[in-house]
């Protein structure tokens, strides 16, 4: 179980609407949509994965990352280390 | 034609393998795979669109806004600005 | 005290550089320097700033948010949605 | 002369302004304010620095490159080129 596994439907279904983004992507530049349209939706398509990105982060923050703290021990500073190196990658990308 | 038609062929494969990518999410959510794990594709994904948006941002700056500049007029400077709003759109997605 | 109450010299040493990039770039407005030049280093100083809000934002789940998991009840749940509501607006910053 | 000559003061005003922002966040730090509300000035600061950015973006697009691209020749690519970079730096920043 994950902090993520209460809304495993959510998530999935939030990956089959950019699943259908990017497919719509390729019809636009298959139909030679004009290059701005295109644009327009390639950030629409980023800003669903980041906020699935984000969701995902809160809950493991409040999930696996909490439930290190509490049991104690190492554990929880690799935890908060882990995931800080993932806020980085997500804020870098 | 637009500033991307010559390698519209180039688009097509790079969007299908991000097509792949989100489906890869959608098994990882699917199969309950480990938060980072999961987080770590994302990034990869939303680098992967971000690559796309800058490739036909490039394109369409030396054709469609320098073909506007060559010919002059008010519409010159609407594409510099509508090109300028898309790069926005992207610095903040 | 805070999470980053023990880096607090550190903090202020890379917030003075950052002082010091941005007065730089007030130098590179004001002689008339290449555009390009100076995106160059407004993106220097962005990261910059990038990595001062990743540090503290480590430090604050280390321990706030820690520290109020494990005094437990609702707090934790609070701290856990204001991180994410920081790193929602580091994201999209 | 470069595209932002015509706006300097304004360019000038404003990133005395986030000089600003910068000292604003050093107090916050000394004084030990909350990780938190320094968090929101810190993308506040960083938001402000990415406006600056994609003004003289838009400038560099209107002026430099497009003067490039009237006159012709092998410069107008490399201004295409470089500008396009310096759009990646700042998406990725």
């Amino acid at each position: 179980m994950h902090g993520y596994s209460g809304d495993k439907q959510a998530y999935l279904t939030r990956l089959r609407r950019i699943e259908g983004q990017i497919r719509g992507l390729q019809r636009m530049v298959d139909e030679e949509a004009y290059c701005i349209d295109i644009l327009t939706q390639v950030s629409a398509a980023t800003r669903a994965l980041q906020a699935v990105a984000l969701g995902l982060l809160e809950d493991h923050i409040a999930h696996c990352v909490a439930d290190a703290v509490k049991s104690g021990g190492p554990e929880a500073g690799e935890k908060v280390k882990e995931a800080s190196a993932a806020i980085a990658r997500l804020v870098r990308s």
